[in-house]
Order: structure tokens, then C-alpha cells, then sequence
């Protein structure tokens, strides 16, 4: 795959650089390091703040999802790397305003590690953080080890309802357990057709053949519990939403639904996938009170897409309905 | 390029059932045809009605700018294919709300001897229509044979800017003339990486080599200005810029940016070129109003980019700025 870049080294800072450039309204760095990105009116005096970080290469994850209604800040690894202690400390501190900081970021090692860090750091400062791992990717392990999960797409609904429940200035634990709420009740399963390229590594993260497809990849190529033959889209689908129903009841309940591409694989081929899903989801008497089709946590330029689903209840229709905006996400008014 | 579809004789039909099952509140086919999609409130009473049509394949384009603000429909045609003269027709007389339909499509020959059948039919029945015809594209005919220039990305301004104007209850004429006044302003230009691949065909659009890129290649794979070797993201920037203020004069005003992904290239890459576009933008003294960055019109799995510029003035500017919403594009209050 090629890409256009000047120097693979400077991948992250020139994106950033051009983040910045683009969108200087809305969104700032903090503590003079280009990796900080918090909003612009960050920090915003009485409301909890609410931050993630991990690798780059994934827009509109995570940084994508700074904005109103959403995020406070964000640290920016590397192309699929964790972003720096030090970085999530400072961001944590520049959207501190007064009611703590949650930190709201996907299960992976290196992320949890610096995390523990930078909640360290930041308690010898006095500022309050509390912790919320995403772990919605049910290819990554099976239920009795359902801690160690993986954290993929369902990140972006714990954003949205974590984010709608500060702009009310709920305390940081009321905030906490709105993501935790919004978690409990999301699960995430994806397929992967071709491999991207990590721009400093010049060559594929994986290899699949021109026939393949792999069932439960992970976003960075992480081994998934199937490889076979490309199949339609309708078996796809299928395959997408049966360990998602097999872990989380849905039966007779109004859901959120998220198709995602993982970067190539073009919107068409979504709503190809979203005609078969809505039929088997009618089926169970499951209804779609609000669909989300298209890009919002990619692998670069990965073929593949994934599905997650979050079961609601009234608080969380309420919280999902609320305004939010950022460069990267408009929450419609309209459904 | 592998592709997540059923049969490939199903493509668009099934992408479509798919998008009326998705957002049943927000849009509805017309006349029987699932091909011709409007508006879920369309006819809008005396507003006059804009609609376009041309090939799938496009996705945000062509039918994802029906919405408020912006298209009240959209006859959409097998992938590359232009829909029919019928369906073209069926389309005006659903959102012809008593003040006349706007036909704004992009010059390509089939939608253009179509449409122009569908304009008669629909003047026997006694509804007035305007054409006006998207031709942005500088790599496709140089400026003295302008007219017979491509349509790409530069048709989102233009519905924009129309679609705010219909808002407004302007009359026919005054719709077309927004419509003319944006695309007066309204230049584009496009580098491919890799081709795409058609469903019924099969195989890619193109060849091109593993280190090559093509300038000015259209959005079908119509052939370009210059092919040869991959440069870095700052020279292609330059190369996509110098013919756009070659053939519209900028300097010294405020611009409308659109950075264009043609499908697999990656946000990240769209904002590393945007870092290089505001310095060069910013040396002629050109103010960047409001960025768009992201995909807006794609070729499927394409690798690639394409820069539009519309030079504003204030009543562009307010038109731009009006609200807008579908489910592919929500216009942000937040610049």
C-alpha cells in the first residue's frame, strides 16, 4: 500500500501539525508537546475531564473524539504505539478543571502501564483521576476472561456517554460509572481482508491471502479465531453478530449500532452488511434506535470492518442522544 | 483490492436497501424504484427542489448529500453507470414542491444526455427545471475549453451552497445562480495511487507501478496530466495546488478548503498534506475560512487524494455556514 507522507519519522508530528493547523477553534496542545491535544477551551472550570490516549493510525481514534459533548484530551503515541507517562500526565493536568479526570482508553499493555504512571503523577498533584478500561472486542477472549479483553470500536460509545454525562457536571464517579454502564453493555466483533503498513516499518503488518479473510483480527493485526476463505457479505455478517449475541443478551431490547470500516473498505460495502444485520436483528425483535455506519476506528488503510453493539436503557438513549461535536464526529439531531 | 458484497450483479440494490433501512427517518425512495432516493419529507412546499444523480461508487457522493440543507434527491446508477433517464424524472417529480427542480450534476456524457430527457419529460408535465453541470476539474481540459471540464469533489460546495440558497425559499433562479456563483469559485485537482476495483468487473480500474502515482487521474480512472514516480506528501500537495491558483485567482482572499481522501488513503495522511497546504496558502496570503477533511468522494478502495478550493465571499460564506445535515455530512456550527 502506498502512502503519502514526507518522512516516516515525522508521520505523527506533521498529522499533528496539520490537526492543529486545521482546527485551531476547537483544539490546542498542551504543555507545549504537540502529542497533548486537548480542546480548545480546555480545561473547562467545574466539569470532570475525561481523556484517552494510545497509538495513532487509527482517525478517527482517539483524537478524533475531542471535542463538546465528547473528550477533553488525548495522548498521542507513535503509529501503533503507547503514547508517553509523561504525555498522559500533562494532558491529564491541562483539562483538569477542579472535578478530576477520567481516564478512558482501550486494554492494551503498554496504555495500561503508562496510565498507572501518569494516575500517579497526577494524584501527587492533588488532582483526582479515576480509571476505566475498554475491553469490548469479544474475539480477543472468551467471557470467563472477558477482563482481558481487548479494547476496539466500543470505545467510541463509552466515549459518547461518558462525555454527555460530564457536559451535565456529574462528579467524576457519577461519570465513571456511566462508562462503566455504557461498557457493561457493549460488545464488538471484527473481520479483517488485507493488512496496513506502519509507515516506520515500510512493509505489511500481516500477511492473508487473496482469497482469505480473518474472523476477530484485531486493529493492529492482532491474531483473530478464524482464517478462511473470503465469504459474502451476508456470511459476514453473520459471523460479526453471533459471539456478540452469544455474550450479550439483546433479545426484545433497543440497541446502538456501530458498522465500522477499518479504512479501505468502502461505505457501500457497509450498507451492503447493514441490509442482512437489520433483518437478523428484526428477528430477534431487536430494534436499531440509532445506527452509526461508516469510519470511526480504522487501521490505516486495513480492509475489513467491524460491528459493535450496545444494548440500551433509558439513561443511555438520553446520554446518546445528547449534543456532541468535534472535528471528526457530529452527533445528529436527526435519526 | 477484496471486497465485503454478496453478488456482485446486487451491489448497488443491496446498498440501497441498506441505506433505507439505516435512516428510514431521513430518507425514502420514490416512484416504486429504490434507485431514486429523496428526502423522507420531500416534496418540500414551495421550496424549489435540487437534485443530482450519476454512478455509485462515490459514497459520500452522490446520494449522500440528500438531506436538509443540501439535495432533496438523488437518482443513483449502477457503480460508474448513469442512471437512467426515467429515474432521473421519477426523482424531480418527487421533490418538486411547486417552485421548479434544480438538476446539479457533474459533466460526465450519460448524465448529462439523461438528464436532459428527464428535463423534457418533466416539462411536459409541466415542471420547470434548471441544469447546472459541476465541471471543477483542472486536470481534465485546460481553462479555454473550461466547460468541458470533469465534475469531481467541487459538487459538495455547490450543493452546499444551492441547498443553503433552497433553504431560503429562493426562487429557481436564484437557487441556479448559487449554484453557478459557487462553482464560478470553485476549482479541484487529484492524485491516484492505486485503482479500484468495479464489482461486476472484476479487476482493477488501472494498472499503475508500486512506486508510481498519477496526477490529475479522474475519479474512474480517466486518465491524468503526468504519471510517475510516488513524491513525497508535500510535493504532491504542491502539484494539486499550483494548477487550481494557476486557473483561479486566490490571493489575497478567504478560501473553503476541501482535502478529499479518494477512499483507502488514510485521514492521517490528508492531515499531514494540510500541514504543507496552510503554509502555502498562508505565503500568498490566503485565509483558510473553513476546512473540510476528510472523504467526501471517493472511488471505493482507491489510494489517493484530491484538493478543491472555493474562494469566498460574504454571501458565500453565509451559505456555507448554514446548517446542513445528512446521514453522510453534518454541517458543524463550530469552524
Amino acid at each position: 500500500m502506498k502512502k503519502i507522507l514526507n518522512n516516516p519519522e515525522n508521520y505523527v508530528p506533521e498529522m499533528l501539525k496539520g490537526l492543529l493547523a486545521a482546527h485551531p477553534g476547537r483544539l490546542k496542545s498542551a504543555a507545549g508537546d504537540i502529542h497533548c491535544i486537548v480542546r480548545a477551551d480546555a480545561p473547562v472550570t467545574g466539569k470532570v475531564g475525561i481523556i484517552t490516549g494510545g497509538g495513532s493510525g487509527h482517525l478517527p481514534v482517539f483524537l478524533g473524539y475531542v471535542g463538546r459533548g465528547l473528550l477533553d484530551g488525548c495522548a498521542v503515541g507513535d503509529v501503533f504505539a503507547s503514547p508517553t507517562s509523561d504525555q498522559m500526565y500533562e494532558t491529564t493536568k491541562a483539562v483538569h478543571g477542579g472535578a478530576g479526570v477520567l481516564h478512558l482508553f482501550g486494554n492494551y499493555g503498554g496504555d495500561v502501564m503508562n496510565f498507572a504512571t501518569a494516575a500517579d503523577e497526577a494524584a501527587m498533584e492533588d488532582i483526582e483521576t479515576e480509571t476505566v478500561l475498554v475491553a469490548d472486542d469479544v474475539a480477543s477472549a472468551p467471557a470467563e476472561r472477558a477482563s482481558s479483553r481487548r479494547g476496539v470500536a466500543g470505545m467510541i460509545f463509552a466515549f459518547k456517554i461518558a462525555g454527555a454525562r460530564a457536559e451535565e457536571m456529574a462528579s467524576l464517579a457519577e461519570v465513571k460509572a456511566a462508562a462503566e454502564h455504557a461498557l457493561a453493555n457493549t460488545r464488538s466483533m471484527g473481520v479483517a481482508l488485507s493488512p496496513c503498513t506502519v509507515p516506520q516499518v515500510g512493509r505489511p503488518t500481516f500477511t492473508i491471502g487473496d482469497d482469505e479473510m480473518e474472523i476477530g483480527m484485531g486493529i493492529h493485526g492482532e491474531q483473530g479465531i478464524r482464517r478462511g476463505p473470503l465469504q459474502s457479505a451476508d456470511e459476514i455478517t453473520d459471523q460479526l453478530l453471533a459471539p456478540i449475541m452469544a455474550d450479550l443478551d439483546i433479545l426484545n431490547t433497543e440497541v446502538a449500532v456501530m458498522l465500522n470500516s477499518l479504512g479501505a473498505t468502502p461505505l457501500e460495502e457497509l450498507y451492503i452488511m447493514y441490509a442482512h444485520l437489520r433483518e437478523l436483528l428484526q428477528a430477534k425483535n431487536v430494534r436499531v434506535y440509532r445506527p452509526y455506519i461508516g469510519r470511526f476506528a480504522t487501521s490505516m488503510e486495513m480492509a475489513g470492518a467491524s460491528l459493535t453493539i450496545m444494548r440500551l436503557d433509558d439513561e443511555l438513549k438520553r446520554l446518546l442522544d445528547a449534543p456532541a461535536s468535534s472535528p471528526f464526529f457530529e452527533q445528529s439531531q436527526y435519526v
